[in-house]
């Protein structure tokens, strides 16, 4: 093997295999979250589980809550991924009020989907979830600009609607529903993405 | 003096005692707020400067932020007083539409206002502020019933519209402006006031 290739070669292999452990890690927390709930996955158990070191674990994620900021970070970017080149509605090619309406509906699902996820990311005293509530504004923005909407206000009304599509989804529960009968993950994204679609109908009419 | 009158009169004459001793210490408090900061008002220095003793201060306030609790409570009641019965249009006899603007234009500055007193009055490790969220959202619901706005999505959308309102103000101001140059509190407030007229002209037209 020509030494030359040496210092190119190895740090490339090396990297293969740091890829293959992340995946493999990541393939392997998201079933025992499926399997045994966030609770129950623990960096220990991820070692054992994934047949790696513990500190391979450690270095990889930081604390535990670091295993599963990965896993809301991956999700998070294969759903920006679906809204910029997914297929329409969600996806360019449909009417931006059309796409605002599947915006948000999707926005809802997703949120309901991985709240568990969400807290479990939260290191502990952390009182905001982390992430992103720019890419929301940014997108709601870009739309109202493509529905030709116009205005001193158009900056303001795009922070506000984000603000509704995703504040209600941040509220402590108990401060949205009967705390005696509340009503299923289905029931709530369906109440949220009805009112989202009159919202949108009504400001883009 | 008739003996038979003593049980009902003494205790009267201690409650009329007590509410001049809460009057006195809030408006006390009230002062030192404008005068030092909410950082430089201590149960200590609230005690001394009104004349009474810290026996007192404690059982009416039990901590130093329930001291900023009361006079955010006063407020808030006054603001609701105004809403309830004031002039319009932020009170009855404008249309519907127009109170919610003004409505949403006197939350915004209300909130602004109260800003550094509603941090004060969160006790340590407390994350969400205290108070009614739930008075907006039965507001803007019995408004968008007063304009004769009907479906199944009306109280998904006041839940909605509220988020909107309330929500942008609850961001860390870093995630909404430049924090190199940060607008102040008037052009905060309409900025976002000239965001919700547009949002409620849009959706009530």
């Amino acid at each position: 093997m020509d030494p030359s290739l040496v210092p190119f070669g190895k740090p490339r292999a090396e990297r293969a295999d740091a890829v293959r452990n992340r995946e493999h890690l990541l393939r392997t927390a998201r079933e025992m979250l499926a399997e045994l709930g966030a609770d129950k996955v623990t960096m220990d158990g991820l070692a054992e589980r994934a047949g790696l070191g513990k500190g391979t674990v450690f270095r990889r994620f930081g604390t535990r809550a670091g295993i599963f900021r990965a896993l809301l970070d991956a999700d998070e970017r294969h759903f920006q991924e679906q809204v910029l080149s997914g297929p329409p509605p969600l996806g360019p090619g449909a009417d931006p009020a059309e796409r605002l309406i599947a915006y948000g509906r999707a926005r809802i699902a997703f949120i309901l989907d991985h709240h568990a996820l969400a807290r479990a990311s939260m290191e502990r005293h952390q009182s905001m979830p982390p992430g992103e509530p720019g890419v929301s504004q940014l997108h709601i923005r870009a739309l109202l600009g493509q529905a030709r909407m116009e205005g001193p206000g158009l900056t303001a009304l795009s922070l506000q609607l984000t603000a509704a599509l995703e504040g209600p989804l941040l509220l402590p529960a108990s401060r949205m529903w009967d705390a005696e009968n509340p009503p299923d993950a289905d029931e709530i994204e369906r109440f949220l993405g009805d009112g989202w679609q009159t919202l949108i109908e009504r400001v883009m009419r």
